[in-house]
């Protein structure tokens, strides 16, 4: 396929110069846009994931409206374990529900692994049309849940808390656990590589629940079977982004172990530190602004936004926010965001750190 | 007044030489215990809080049901706002709310500063009857919480997870955001103070909503508030811990802005990296089991406590969890816990490591 006219966001991955940020927003084909909301009153949330016409709709909407500088295909996280054989609901204020949650060895034997061409050819067929509809103007991104975060879902059965369900069957059935792990992380992987094969041009990992798990946890359940799912991505031969919300404090573990090429940064994590981390690492970073610095008015998102760059920015950056776009923010708001990075100059930045270095 | 016959937790707070560490839990006061629900039964929640008899009652029972090392008053962050004249409700299943909640310069004008030993004397007269019905058994903690999280009940007017309103009032007034963060530092402090004087041996401040705040708006709005609080509560002469969930990577930050004798350390934060931050501040540090451990078998309890002490053990160590107890634990899982810390042997553990490190 052609390169894409717009090549910041994939330069970027590759940890290559670029003249500014490329830019994008996670949740950007999401409830802040009116015309989001406007395809929503006619379908239900996962009709939309199931209709590549509605997918690719919204999935286009902020490179449209906005100006992002890479598109991600609308679709869901839990889309893999409904393909798996669970019943997924996803009610309007409950959120998704599982009615038949996994929590043993036998449950686990009624699920059947996913060939993505079937199971979920609606996400493949998303991307595809998507594809081609974009013109090539800016890359696009396919992704997928992390096992981890798969898991606490599927043995939950809904949104928790307290993860104690979850919790309880990592300390009470450790062999079920990786057992369920390790076989999420091959769907997980070989989805990502049928992402790749439909037209995604870069694919991100989504441990949405990392921050669920301590350090001790974290190690042995969340971070190996996210990396076994990433060494799979790999193999597609795009760039691969791990996003693990929570847990900030491993992102050098996380590099090493996933083999990424681009590290996920939630708005907890120090930025300053995180670009350590990326340079010590030789990886791209993508983050990290509060999403609720979109609440303050235009002028004050100016200016966070640069602090963020003058502190973030360097080699292989994608400026993103720190965890999803939230509902209830001006799509004005979303715009000072996106015009600010697309202003800053990567090049001038870089200058005045190297000036600073030389001074000092 | 005399020293306690268990004094491990003021030598740990001071860092002085402890055969084992000593160990208590957040929330050790509540509804695990069914004892607790026997007396929440007769009354409801606030009325414990300004019931001396009742919280002195709840306050001693995991002092003699599980053997803890230190008490800790049974009382409510939320006290202080009450006290300054809102409108505190908690109710089943609701959680605390203000019915009057405090977002411009003239709600905070309504506010009145605390006399403690007038607004608050059923808290200083719960710590005075504890400490005589302790007989020194245990030494016994004073708490309160910190300014942002205050401020974030006091705007919000009751529990959220996105903190829209109080993060929006950050961005959109920040004067009145200091002023208010400002009034309360004086108010929690002086209200510390007053607790040592009416009996607490120690004082923790509990900034609970730290995680609601990027690295950006926490140096600005949280730590600088609690370093002033836990400045005047220094004066009273004993040890202070300063706990900010949620905000583990501040560690070192915390130390030195606030002067505190203990940094509590949450279960998400790895334990060896909180015991390098303590050594190289020369802090005591207090945490931090995942509180979810808790939901295994005792047998996993007692290796996973044990694979935090040989982490975290040290100078200065106190063993705690590294967030409140869940409700649902069943009170041998608690025990389990406990006693592996108290069978736990610091010399063993520190020569072992002196001999580690002079063969390494």
């Amino acid at each position: 396929m052609s390169t894409p006219t717009n090549d910041l966001f994939l330069r970027a991955c590759r940890r290559e110069p670029v003249e500014r940020p490329p830019v994008w927003m996670m949740r950007q084909a999401g409830r802040y846009l009116p015309e989001y909301r406007a395809v929503r009153a006619t379908a239900d949330f996962l009709t939309m994931c199931h209709t590549p016409e509605l997918a690719t709709e919204v999935t286009l909407q902020p490179v449209d409206l906005l100006g992002v500088d890479a598109a991600i295909i609308f679709s869901d996280i839990l889309v893999i374990p409904a393909a798996m054989g669970m019943s997924l609901t996803v009610d309007e204020g409950v959120g998704p529900q599982f009615a038949d949650p996994v929590r043993t060895m036998a449950d686990l034997r009624r699920l059947h692994d996913v060939e993505p061409e079937e199971g979920l050819r609606f996400h493949c067929d998303a991307l595809r049309m998507t594809r081609r509809e974009l013109h090539g103007r800016v890359p696009l991104i396919g992704f997928a849940g992390a096992p981890w975060t798969l898991f606490a879902y599927m043995t939950e059965g809904k949104g928790t808390k307290s993860f104690s369900i979850a919790k309880k069957l990592l300390f009470a059935d450790p062999t079920f656990a990786h057992a369920l792990l390790a076989r999420l992380a091959d769907n997980v992987g070989r989805f990502l590589v049928a992402q790749a094969a439909a037209g995604a041009q870069a694919l991100q990992i989504f441990d949405s629940w990392s921050g669920s798990l301590g350090p001790r946890e974290y190690r042995e359940f969340a971070l190996p079977y996210m990396a076994r799912a990433a060494a799979i991505a790999k193999t597609a031969g795009v760039p691969v982004i791990c996003f693990a919300p929570g847990a900030g404090w491993a992102l050098g573990e996380i590099a090493e172990a996933t083999g990424c090429d681009v590290l996920g940064v939630d708005w907890h994590t120090d930025a300053a530190w995180a670009r350590g981390v990326a340079d010590a690492t030789s990886r791209g970073i993508q983050g990290n602004l509060d999403p609720t610095t979109l609440y303050a008015s235009p002028e004050v998102i100016r200016e966070r936004t640069r602090q963020m760059l003058a502190q973030i920015d360097g080699p292989g950056y994608i400026a993103n926010l720190g965890h999803g776009i939230l509902p209830d923010i001006p799509v004005a708001h979303a715009k000072a965001f996106i015009e600010t990075v697309q202003g800053w100059d990567s090049r001038a930045h870089a200058a005045a750190g190297h000036a600073m270095e030389v001074g000092s």
